[in-house]
């Protein structure tokens, strides 16, 4: 896939990601392959960026990320220079003590907060904050090469992007506790057994897979219902009892039942056709979906 | 299992589901199979209806769900004349400000209420309220000849009937994630090792299986505790701290270990032989325990 | 492993458990083998006892928990003379209105406090408490002749040990619901496949495998690391949103990245050598990190 020449302007904004839009799919590429990948200020300031344009794009229906060269991302960038230790912090990323924003939960509850469906390709090593930003994509699958580690207790650091939140969800407890207090690395057949992520894929076709993925997804769901579904679940995986999601379930229902888009889901059904959804997430979105989580 | 002649009256009350009691055991079954068992109003107010039956009949000791025909259930009905999405909704299942409770959901939260232990027998395709009803069960097992689909947002629908809630504890975020923003049709293995299904069963052999599962229930579970596991199961699953879980379990057992049951229950253990149990979750469930979900 | 004569006067203490530190790490045995381990008042008492040993000792890095002779723990002992269920409670161990704790649960949530990472090596049957002592800690592994079971049910009791709130954590709701209402015995490969352990160890290897997990532990992780990171996985499962968890990360990374064992970790890691860190649970916690459970 190359970048849509409509969008060049957008590409040229990035130093160290590469944002592309073609066939309704925006590829969000980390893109610093002599350094594996590894995270930065930079680069989480421009994972947000790349979101919000993701999700202000209409022609936008699904949302690929993935890294160049062999990794998908070492972690963070422990040189002195690039740290995102060592940084002076963003005055807009402190709490009202002083205390720095974790950078890397800045970007995965931007993730978390993200409109368009969002799939993780792991095409190489995904090590700590590599690991970590996938946890709130929709889908993740890996390359065999892929090598996964969360490496945190290693470097006296704990699991950050709020995956103590994240990851006891994603793959639960045992596994969770164990990968995090040896902080060893594993491979993707590990990482699939234990549902970290979905598919692994051989031969360097990690990306065309997701594409795959993708266009099942721009083909045949609802823009707004996948948006709706993704904050849904999320925030009612966190509630403490079945009656919230019933009167949200119940709520949205009441709204999505009466529009265009329900009756061409429901004529198309009939009919054996692909649906032509009309209705978008940025505009259409039903009153009842607050986006999660919640103040992001 | 053909209906026991004693529940003929019971029966007779329905007219889109059979109910019927043998060896203890209640079997639901839903009966539409030209319309593959398509979901409607009228079905989900008889679904109701049977589950009080099975709770006030002391004599029911579990209760098993299956379809009739090739289908277990195809999701809402969508013929215009029978749809759940646009009839009028009842005076009972409004929410304060008129807005109609999902009817999914009344399934569903009675399902998760049930004293008695449930077991869905999937024989044949679930997807859509087919399959998000089960989730409230306690054991699920499917022919290999079953089919599954959140295909919620093919239709600019969400997932309902509390699925929001159920789906993610049921089988973690990855895969309701991925199930639920696809909204793809899958397999019955798929079920399996995803751990939405604890079986599949070859050669029409579901409810034969369901039928042994539930003697292994009934014939050495305590009813009063197996009602009393399942409320605290799903209700500490929503609870923060495993604090509530400590404070309500040391409750319920003070009550339980001064029961008759219970000296039962060790006799029964050390002189090798099945237990018999004599009370009753109608009558003798422990005060602790409270009916979950709350408010249902 | 036998017991290291420094700590002799540790392991003359106790009389249905052995304790024993060697290589950083304390073995905690249970030590009725002609009872099958079967857990009473005083086993309560000693792992309580043992678990502050641990903890208070700086040398000890990590926990292995196992069982002497063929069994891990068989369960409650159901002897009159030792049951857990007739013995006048302890006035520290009941709640306010006189109800007893539940000793399971007293046991499950000081393990679920540890600061030190825990392994359980689980030689053979676990068997109720036996299994649900187990599920607060870090790593199970298990023989390829263990047994569980939550036989809670066939007793006319429920799921103690607060296990209610931790076995859908672990294993999902789907697998707890089943074991649970069923309270029928499972074999390892049973248990691995559902997450409950994360191996499976053949030919008495059990022992010997959790050593070479903790070594693993001891020699490449931060101990204060850990400590926190334990704290926070638990905490978190239980938030209702990522942003409790964002807000913690950010502090608890504040005050790593600002410590000598953080540089230490960046050191080793450059230099691919065995990190050597100085800081200790007991007195180095990070000021964010509140022991949880709450309360306990």
């Amino acid at each position: 896939m190359t970048s849509d020449p409509a969008h060049g302007s957008e590409l040229s904004m990035f130093t160290q990601i590469d944002y592309a839009v073609a066939d309704a799919i925006a590829t969000i590429t980390l893109q610093r392959p002599d350094r594996l990948n590894a995270f930065t200020h930079t680069m989480a300031d421009e994972l947000v960026a790349a979101c919000d344009l993701a999700e202000n794009d209409d022609t936008v229906r699904a949302v690929v990320v993935t890294g160049s060269g062999r990794a998908f991302c070492a972690g963070a960038d422990l040189d002195p220079q690039a740290a995102q230790f060592s940084q002076e912090p963003r005055p807009d990323q402190v709490f009202e003590d002083g205390v720095p924003r974790d950078i890397g939960g800045v970007v995965s509850l931007r993730f978390a907060a993200m409109l368009k469906p969002t799939i993780a390709a792991i095409n190489g090593p995904a090590v700590g904050i590599g690991a970590t930003m996938t946890l709130p994509m929709d889908i993740r699958i890996a390359s065999d090469t892929a090598r996964f580690g969360f490496v945190f207790v290693r470097r006296n650091l704990v699991p950050e992007a709020a995956s103590s939140w994240f990851l006891p969800r994603v793959v639960g407890m045992s596994k969770a506790m164990e990968w995090v207090v040896t902080g060893r690395v594993f491979d993707a057949p590990e990482a699939h057994a234990a549902g970290l992520i979905s598919e692994v894929i051989a031969d360097g076709g990690v990306l065309d897979a997701a594409y795959v993925l993708a266009r099942e997804i721009t083909e045949n769901a609802s823009p707004v219902a996948v948006a709706s579904a993704k904050q849904m679940l999320w925030a009612m995986s966190g509630a403490e009892s079945p009656w919230a999601a019933h009167e949200l379930d119940s709520r949205v229902l009441h709204e999505l039942v009466a529009s265009t888009d329900f009756a061409e889901g429901v004529a198309a059904f009939l009919e054996r056709r692909k649906p032509q959804f009309g209705l978008r997430p940025r505009t259409d979105l039903p009153a009842a979906i607050a986006r999660w989580p919640r103040g992001s």
